[in-house]
């Protein structure tokens, strides 16, 4: 049986001032009818139905979580006692589905990324289910083809061609390469050979959790402790107590860099990671001027520029360029759009500067 | 006797989102611990008693004027039925003058300018009323000393020395000169014979009433009969009927360009018009980046800046370099500060895009 495991943990920091620390991206709506984690969820019910779809979260959100699923199980919203990156994550999640099926293929994606057309995205799950299917013991990534030479994100390098699988392309994996800098980008997309992590993962859940255990036994030790007790009276406290003392470390780290047999297809939709408010402005209605706009506003000779108005206010504006303008929560947010990287740091030192209700 | 005229109309786009329809520049509270108008009425005090301090002002801020000089008269702000530029304003306030002293002595002043020191305005307002008293028939105008060639500004061109009167340089006029061109006024600040025109007046009230009877005869007369019922029950119902139907005209216009005596003083006092947000950054206490901010505002890696919080929310920004960000009253403003000159046009088509609520 097929299940799907949505990673949705995220401090909410590259949203500011519209996500906060109980409110991270994945549970907002940005844009379209719905927040990120309804989609995500919607774009796999037809492949998963609801009681094997499930959502990994943080103590903090999981409440608004269940808020935004009333059609999953409540128990199928899994809380974190404490963020322990994705290998604790994504090893919970395989005992949970082992448990429930030893045999259990298990698709694991990030509730905040936007893929257009869903059904392009199926297609792809559907072929790596097969190729799983074909070869039990396989780990199967999905790779983005790179437009450009993005430097914030993970890459993928192509080896032995294994032939297309109901249409998609299939490679081997010869390495997984973290945020390049901008020359080896640049050297990635010129190769042709290098393809974007786009951090969803479809495997046998019994198959990670051996690579776990052959590759971080103390952490595969633990995650077995877990679900040994998943599903009795104990359980939620052996979580408690196991999972803060696992270590915190990445899948791609921990087990995909090691393993022998990885295998990466190739997407052909359209990916975006909306790392932070630069990735909206495509996703969201642009005027002749190229401004993504949403809420009361009036922009006058202002261009390439994202003005949101959240809190029922006007915003007026005048000359910009490539600015970002967000209002809400009382809090607004002005920044030129090559500087947003700066973002993180400014929400993280307003406890400092006396502005912990805006986080 | 000395009166003070204290001209606070306006319209308040300039400062907006602060400024609106009801609450002009002049009403404001931009700098310091008292609004424009009130830091105008402080500075003349000591040279006129409150009994002699008129305010002229339009009939939608009468109220919000009074509360703001509880210390004058209720009767000596005197709103008119409609604007009508600076010739009337000025005719219907030496009427006034007139009926309580025929030999009085006026100085008209705006309610939004900045002036620093207050000594060095009232030592010059000293001298000015030395030179009626000395050729009661003179009309003596404020002349600052130019440090750039503004374009925004009206010239005054100096002619003959009459030599300085309390220590203040006192010339002949030769002519007035509104607004020029770029060119022109670096000629007029190169000559040293030019200053800025600070639209400050004084002149005997009936001097001013004689040279508006001979240049604007119909002006003349309709004055002439608000001035014969003034403090009579008659007098509003005659006000309201002759007002709008006065000439639109600038006093400088009307009658200081084609007066025989005219004169300027020197003025050494520091002089800002305040013209709109660009001219507050200087009286506001800048940070060591060059930023004037108010209110809750987190300014990173941003120089240059006006950045004001009104509302009681934060303010965050990110690289930005010469901007406005002004929030108050539920609007904010981001703007380019050297597109600041659109700002008028936006304002003034708020109604037109449905945001009439926020003029």
């Amino acid at each position: 049986m097929l299940f799907a495991i949505i990673m949705a943990g995220g401090s909410g920091t590259r949203f500011w001032p519209k996500s906060r620390r109980n409110l991270p991206k994945q549970l907002l709506n940005l844009h379209g009818d719905a927040t990120m984690l309804q989609q995500t969820v919607e774009r796999i019910a037809p492949l998963v139905p609801a009681e094997r779809v499930f959502v990994i979260t943080g103590a903090d959100q999981a409440e608004a979580t269940r808020e935004q699923l009333p059609e999953l199980p409540s128990s199928n919203i899994v809380a974190e006692p404490c963020p322990r990156d994705t290998a604790p994550c994504v090893g919970l999640a395989a005992e949970i589905v082992a448990a429930l099926d030893p045999d259990g293929t298990m698709i694991v994606m990030p509730a905040d990324h936007v893929i257009r057309p869903d059904e392009a995205f199926r297609r792809a799950v559907e072929a790596a289910v097969a190729v799983v299917e074909d070869a039990p013991g396989s780990l199967v990534t999905f790779g983005v083809r790179p437009t450009r030479p993005e430097t914030g994100y993970g890459y993928i390098q192509r080896g032995e061609a294994l032939g297309p699988r109901d249409g998609v392309a299939v490679h081997r994996v010869v390495q997984f390469r973290e945020k390049p800098d901008r020359e080896t980008a640049e050297k990635f997309v010129a190769s042709g050979d290098f393809a974007w992590n786009a951090g969803i993962f479809v495997w046998k859940a019994r198959t990670i959790l051996g690579e776990i255990r052959r590759h971080k036994p103390l952490l595969g030790a633990a995650l077995d402790r877990v679900g040994a007790a998943w599903g009795t009276a104990a359980g939620p406290n052996v979580l408690a107590a196991e999972f803060p003392e696992m270590e915190r470390t990445p899948i791609d780290k921990a087990v995909m860099e090691k393993a022998d047999d990885v295998k990466v297809l190739e997407v052909v939709y359209d990916w975006n990671d909306v790392g932070d408010w630069r990735a909206l402005r495509p996703l969201l209605p642009a005027d002749e001027a190229g401004n993504a706009v949403r809420g009361d506003v009036v922009a006058l000779d202002t261009k390439d520029s994202i003005i949101l108005s959240d809190d029922g206010g006007l915003i007026a504006t005048i000359g910009l360029d490539d600015v970002v303008v967000v209002q809400s929560g009382g809090a607004t947010l002005v920044a030129r759009r090559d500087q947003l990287d700066k973002l993180k740091g400014l929400v993280e030192g307003l406890n400092a500067s006396g502005h912990g209700s805006y986080l």
